[in-house]
């Protein structure tokens, strides 16, 4: 029904998690509208990211180069190392802009009912960061979850005797959340981690 | 913040609308996961579209060739002529399946606010059309409004006296709709429009 380019464009919409047929069929139609450039450019930057993006041989964060823009910034603390679950993470977290120590992305967290035991997660590899460089200080920044939960005793179990201070990303009520509609875990942590008013 | 090519990606996927800063990572970010094949389909789909899709020479419907499928199908009805305002109601028409004639694709429906004029909808082309072939009725498929409104009376007048039988798309309730919800010009098409029950 449509012509071969146009369909083989639907389709290629398609792989994208999240794209239905009819949400596929607007965007490629779409694409008839945008200049030559954008289309070359859109074009080169999908073969460039497969061809170029590979992880940072220290920290794990997806990059361009064999070391990333974080890990070569000499300016950056290097006394406090950020943990976390998935590059998409440091970005966020660059985004905010309020850490300016390093990262290190773990290879996924521990969860034995997908399979993923503690020997999966790359953790030599951050072993091996805590021995060469001088940490003060380790964040466990994952998603609050059973998964992110197990990942960070464990490390902190394997930490113990390193003089190393551990800590997480605070969890409670969302800012601006309306209290009904959070979550009775949320809630109970909360509550067990109030802050006393100064 | 972003590696480069993922940052050219994110760019590439806001040129498409309806896609924001969010949904642009989360696709480009996606991309990571396809296979290489996938991958490259998707780039030279992207490319094809543009270099090779152009309008049909007789019906103005996007496609590969210079003839489009429909034009060039000998076996469809060729006294049937249904006037569409873009190629998309085109390969609607066709997905569902239910008309077996041929297609004119307007270059826009007259709508003198937006500086669109009946000299813009590329009315000669149809025109010659109706001379060369021998179409028993013309059927003006456009979306019910002002703009289909008008170009249909407007083409109306200009084949007065050409002894072809002009219809349009009947307007009214959609099917499965809540009467609550049908606006009101629908609700009083629907009513000057109504059909014996026979």
């Amino acid at each position: 029904m449509y012509p071969d380019s146009i369909k083989e464009l639907i389709e290629s919409f398609k792989y994208l998690p999240g794209i239905g047929e009819k949400t596929a069929e607007r965007l490629a139609f779409s694409t008839l509208d945008l200049e030559e450039e954008q289309i070359e450019m859109f074009s080169s930057s999908l073969l460039d990211v497969h061809s170029k993006i590979h992880k940072c041989k220290n920290c794990n964060t997806l990059t361009d180069y064999d070391l990333c823009s974080i890990c070569s910034d000499e300016t950056r603390q290097n006394n406090v190392l950020c943990v976390v679950e998935d590059s998409k993470s440091v970005f966020l977290f660059e985004k905010l802009g309020m850490f300016s120590g390093k990262y290190h992305v773990l290879d996924a967290l521990i969860s034995p009912l997908d399979g993923i035991n503690p020997e999966d997660i790359g953790l030599n590899k951050l072993l091996d960061r805590l021995h060469n460089e001088s940490f003060d200080e380790i964040i466990f920044a994952f998603k609050p979850s059973i998964e992110g939960e197990t990942t960070s005793l464990y490390i902190k179990k394997i930490l113990d005797g390193m003089n190393i201070k551990v800590t997480r990303l605070a969890s409670g009520v969302p800012i601006g959340a309306d209290m009904e509609y959070v979550d009775s875990l949320t809630l109970e942590r909360a509550l067990r981690d109030r802050k006393v008013i100064e």
